[in-house]
């Protein structure tokens, strides 16, 4: 089994990205004093020099933070923001009207500032649940924090249970010759992590885009990078995916192929940033992608790979180094979606398991092939499950000792 | 946390119960050699003297086991049955052409020792998916078996995964003055429990009953019973649960008054088998009552109870004592299902934890009632969702290193 050293996931990269500025984004970074203690930044302001307009994407949770609500509010009421402030270790969740004055104390004090409305300030916050949290202390840290923040400085002052900071850019040169940038950090350790988790992302560009166009092509997105990644199969109650454009790279809005070339650097960001948090899923030693192939309609085959990759059993057997495919053939049975039994195939590491209902007979050598590819710290699993023509790929992580440690243990 | 002795659960009742003889109902009990080495029994025929009704709920599952579809088919055939004859070790899952092969044998053998034709003979199987099992031997050890076994030896012998045996039994009285006998046996660690799992449940009466009562009785009992337990979130490929009635106490068959009261037992020995399979989860240390009330309807109660059932995180906190109640919030409202956040109350104990959107204030002896309560082996969480007037109640275990043990180490 792979040794996990410090605790730290064995998929950390060795370098943080060296991630662009993006023309007409400030970024303050500063401690509260609300959670952890002095030493580590919890704080983070972006400001829009000439506001910004966005597009979001937000939890399913029927118990959704203060500050989600927040958010989903100002779509309706305006296109463009000033600022956006992010903190760490406190959600502001499940905490009534007290979530809603903190909201209140931070955008009021946050407005006066930087002379700007109420409804131009967003809020995000990851943290404990149902803690108030002090939005004076939050308005007042993100004041004071020093300008001119790496992206890097912004994504380590995010992170809670999260073992290494996450980001990354994209560049696109438009037909005009202008080069625009699209630069985002993340956080997370799961969907939902233990109490101090949450699936926050977001990324800021200096592409001229119209509003609709970008909400419409994060909408979409989503559903290909973020809905498809897994740690314990919960969503929070603060999972936020947001985009921020300045527009001030460009003389026009994105139209055309140009449309097309921000739409695949952003796909591609959103990716990135996506498998970067289930690389740091909690207690992580086996990055597990799941390929459901021949399946009624992308739907579907997206929930026979997410019915694998919630499985404990089948995520304790990949831990334990062990291609024990009977549970992969119960987990895509219990997934309640269409699938023939008697045309079922499966395949590990492009080794063929069993084929249209039936275990496929080993030789020796092929038992030991897999024996050593289940070694590997990224394990494939390919099923067909004879329906149809449609296919979905779904990313998660083992379920090991460090994952029950994590989460037992945490606030002892 | 509670220590578990020799990896046997903590719940582990003192004695098995001493179960009544049923009317009609011969059982044998033998070992089989396909997978266990000698010195166990596998193997157990239950052999209806004058033939019983029978009535039966089977897994969801879209990979359903060669025996479950062999006894789904036997429905539509025949209203009687001479034979059920059980085997652990192999559950003769996912095994295609030969897995019909395996049935074919067994029953073929089976049906000219007892005289009797091959739809006559019920099949049951629980152990590891994708195996083909000899249907020859199976049928060999079952008739080699010795007569008059008694319940708990039947008991011991379709245990794979389990770490105790369980059974239970009911007596009714009738208005006529007969006494009718419910007894019956399970197996299983969860509704799928490592490859060698399964929930499995024979229930046998000398009631004389008809047909299609006991059958739609059946299917609404199991909705409040077994189908209210979880431990992983799983179903198997094999999940079954059958009741047998010989008729052989009664001179009428059931009804009215005496209806309702075999209906009442079979439920509460039904309940009683169900919380015996929850109580022998996989590495549990904890037992967890989860009741989910003010639902829009039962099924959406069931939903929520079971979403924080199945939620990692909940059981791992509970697995560390930890009235971690932020974890229940998130699973509640990720559970998909209508929920008014600020109406939402929740308690564990009994002791009032949030109320109508918000955390309640406690003073110090409330935390230490509740941090005592936490170290006891049953723990109830109460949910209020604020919409509607449903409730639904469900059992599960903790989450502990000791089932990521058995889970990852399994084979090796």
């Amino acid at each position: 089994m792979n040794q996990v050293k410090n605790n730290i996931s064995p998929f950390k990269p060795d370098n943080f990205p060296s991630i662009p500025y993006v023309k007409g984004v400030d970024i303050k970074v500063s401690f509260s004093d609300t959670v952890y203690p002095p030493g580590r930044n919890d704080v983070v302001l972006f400001v829009f020099e000439n506001e910004a307009i966005f597009a979001g994407v937000y939890t399913k949770s029927s118990m959704p933070s203060a500050p989600v609500d927040h958010c989903r509010s100002l779509h309706a009421k305006v296109d463009t923001v000033k600022i956006l402030c992010v903190n760490a270790g406190n959600s502001n969740a499940f905490t009534g009207k007290k979530g809603k004055e903190t909201i209140e104390d931070t955008t009021r004090l946050l407005a006066e500032q930087y002379q700007t409305s109420q409804d131009k300030v967003m809020i995000s916050s990851t943290g404990v649940i149902g803690e108030v949290l002090d939005g004076k202390k939050i308005a007042k840290a993100a004041i004071k924090g020093h300008n001119n923040a790496s992206y890097h400085e912004a994504a380590q002052a995010i992170m809670t249970t999260d073992t290494f900071a996450k980001g990354g850019y994209r560049k696109v040169t438009l037909l005009s010759g202008e080069i625009i940038i699209l630069s985002g950090i993340a956080k997370g350790s799961g969907m939902i992590a233990p109490n101090m988790g949450t699936m926050l992302a977001f990324i800021m560009t200096d592409a001229l885009i119209d509003k609709s166009t970008l909400q419409n092509m994060l909408s979409d997105i989503v559903e290909g990078t973020f809905n498809l990644i897994t740690v314990d199969g919960d969503c929070s109650t603060s999972d936020t995916l947001q985009v921020f454009a300045t527009g001030e790279a460009c003389n026009n809005p994105l139209k055309g192929q140009d449309l097309i070339l921000f739409k695949e650097a952003l796909y591609a960001l959103c990716s990135d940033l996506a498998l970067q948090i289930v690389k740091d899923g909690e207690g992580i030693t086996k990055l597990i992608k799941i390929t459901t192939s021949n399946a009624e309609n992308t739907l579907s085959a997206k929930k026979i790979s997410l019915s694998v990759a919630n499985s404990p059993l089948v995520k304790t057997a990949i831990a334990g180094e062990d291609a024990n495919w009977g549970r992969i053939i119960a987990a895509i049975g219990k997934s309640g979606e269409k699938a023939n039994r008697d045309k079922t195939s499966l395949a590990i590491g492009g080794v063929a398991i069993a084929r249209e209902g039936e275990k496929v007979l080993f030789n020796e050598e092929d038992i030991k092939n897999l024996d050593e590819y289940m070694k590997e710290d990224i394990i494939e699993i390919d099923i067909s499950v004879g329906v149809g023509d449609a296919q979905n790929i779904v990313y998660t992580s083992d379920l090991t000792h460090r994952y029950i440690d994590i989460n037992t243990d945490y606030r002892s």
